[in-house]
């Protein structure tokens, strides 16, 4: 603030909300010899570059640290591995198409779109083969999901590990997808009423598979060519993915080639020995397709500490739910002993991540942070020790548990556990 | 289709259906011996490169051509100049950031985040000066909206002249815009009632200024740092830019350095000897700020032909109001002599995009697409000769009107004017 004045009695009133304290703050930063405002920047006096030399853009130089990471003891070998999300440094609902997490077990398999082809085969009346171009001639649909890998979070099970909620919780990204509806194609082959099962293939060097009911295919899977307005990316399955609304991510096949029906499951290695959550008692779940409600704080988090000290503080976060939209979120800053409703703002789409704030005044002392989601049918999110007590701690799939971030008098962010 | 049967009932009951009618398509256009689908590409028998290699990804080596493009007489120089979204490479509502049209007026500022500074002076109770970490210590909010330069299709004034869509329509993007209401801050500087007009200016070379009148600044507008989720792309205004919701592009200052409040317009360059009106009186229009509805056929278009023949295909485009929603979009084909209702798909929100689709039966003859948007006011788009007899062929701005593609018997496009 460059003059000190009484405050009008519009901003009176204003400093008795939590937003107006926020006046403070410019008035201990900056007098009026800063430079930066008296100055001129090079960028004022002297004219850019021409954007003709970007035909297709990227971020700002400043903005490097902005990337999908990987945590090298996670994953056995480069072609078999992850990269996931920066959540601490993206806002909104949308994960922009350079960002999305991927999970891959051949490397990224480059697929010539001319060379595309999808076949329908199995109890079908007609086995059906298309092109790139005959998927194009099909009525589209434009929805905005969620893909959450069901290992998300897996890590964390035994204890608070990963220090960051790219690494906790960035397996998991949201775009809009654009594509015909699984049912279409289906119908077009004409479905046996002995089918009760979709095989969905993969055309990458792993040949993924899952097995997927025929009540999911039916209802509001999606055969997606588009994301986030442009095409698939390489990672994401260019040209084609399946789309499998609010279900665990391996289920959503890349570089798709093959949909075959049948009668029962296959029971492929995705589904067996790997993506069943193995109890205390040995005995697996399996089929645990559905992502159950979760939530995180994105910032404060251990990448994203708070730098200018007491006062106005922004707390914001993500949730979301495979069963439908999130009515309501609630923070704690205590570590559970007293919560307060967070605001939702933005789109509140089905089995789509949801933005939360909470905007309050840090007094510089310790807090430990929490967020808990309610879904739209009811559900409302667990604490870590609640899920062990139901699934134990074998697993390394769907820990939907609430995360604690600790924030010391300094601003400092870690992952801890609370009992 | 790999096997020809008796269509199942399921199917002859779809084959009515123009959907269905694409259960042709693969018939004609592939046979058991595909080698497509026989053989084994590369990419299923050899692993892929791993993820790690791309920390912020990039499109398939495929979509080279999906870029901004530039019209290189239309601008002077590499430092003045605009690159156009390629609208007909795209589905859905969001715009991928990378592909945003952008004008500039003196290259693109590379703004040092660390020395951003956001002044507020003229009529307030306290000058005041944010760094970016101030800003972000204020409550946001999420909205998606789409920004259209008012000379969007200026060069289809005088008749028919760029043929595709990306020129004649492509100066449109729509993102989600992640920001703080203008509304807040002015009111933290603490807003005089004698101020009536608020001057928004650039820190780029060019310094561009325009004035927003109060209301429209204390209405919807928003002082943005996210697009899509991650941080605005430099070309966009990085590290902070102005979102005014519905209004011509020009007024959304980037590179947003200072807010003046003062009780008249300052009527500088861009809103005097730019962005008004010539009308053939003479007389020229001036403050003619918000965004007519408005609607183009994105697919078929010049540089989208079709390519598949006769049958099944989807006709798919955009529309857009700077006075709310599009709750209804009318397709002719045959130049407007039969209208028939478009289906809108994805979400209906606000001063943003709208995707629709009207899929048919092409009979392979000559055709003359068409589209017209309504706006949830009431306003219908208007034909070309009708704008002109208000507007006169002076202006180059705010040309929201009806546009005609001609299809031949080759599927071929093209940019045509049809009385």
């Amino acid at each position: 603030m460059s003059e000190a004045k009484e405050p009008s009695a519009s901003r009176r009133a204003f400093l008795t909300t939590g937003v107006a304290a926020a006046a403070l703050v410019p008035a201990t930063a900056r007098a009026k010899d800063d430079p930066a405002i008296t100055g001129l920047p090079s960028w004022t006096t002297t004219p850019g570059e021409g954007v003709d030399a970007r035909p297709y853009g990227t971020p700002s130089q400043y903005e490097k640290h902005v990337v999908r990471r990987n945590v090298e003891w996670l994953t056995a070998s480069p072609v078999s591995s992850v990269n996931f999300t920066p959540l601490h440094e993206l806002d909104g609902i949308i994960t922009p198409n350079g960002l999305c997490f991927e999970r891959h077990h051949a490397g990224i398999a480059e697929v010539d779109p001319g060379q595309y082809r999808l076949m329908i085969n199995g109890l079908v009346d007609s086995q059906l083969v298309f092109t790139l171009e005959d998927l194009l001639r099909f009525p589209r649909q434009n929805h905005v999901y969620f893909l959450e890998c069901a290992a998300n979070g897996g890590m964390e099970w035994r204890g608070a590990q990963l220090n960051g909620c790219q690494f906790t919780h960035g397996m998991i990204h949201n775009v809009m997808y654009t594509g015909v509806k699984l049912s279409l194609l289906l119908k077009e082959a004409g479905v046996k009423t002995s089918a009760k099962w979709l095989l969905a293939e993969g055309a990458d060097a792993s040949g993924m598979t899952r097995s997927i009911p025929m009540e999911k295919a039916l209802d509001d899977c999606l055969v997606a060519f588009k994301m986030n307005g442009e095409a698939l990316r390489p990672e994401q399955g260019y040209p084609v993915r399946l789309v499998v609304p609010g279900w665990e991510g391996n289920m959503w096949v890349k570089w798709l080639r093959r949909l075959e029906l049948g009668d029962k499951p296959w029971h492929h290695r995705e589904e067996t020995s790997k993506y069943t959550d193995l109890l205390e008692s040995g005995v697996a779940r399996r089929f645990t397709w559905e992502m159950d409600a979760k939530s995180v704080i994105t910032s404060p988090s251990p990448q994203a500490p708070i730098k200018h000290g007491s006062g106005p503080t922004v707390l914001t976060g993500l949730a979301w739910s495979g069963r439908g939209t999130i009515p309501r979120v609630d923070v704690t800053l205590d570590g559970g002993k007293n919560w307060v409703r967070a605001r939702i703002d933005g789109p509140s789409l089905s089995k789509s991540m949801h933005r939360f704030y909470y905007e309050f005044k840090w007094n510089g002392e310790p807090l430990l942070l929490q967020s808990r989601a309610h879904d739209s049918t009811g559900y409302v999110q667990p604490t870590k020790d609640e899920l062990r007590e139901v699934r134990g701690k074998n697993s390394i799939y769907h820990n939907n548990s609430i995360q604690t971030w600790h924030v010391s008098e300094k601003g400092v962010v870690e992952n801890v556990e609370i009992s």
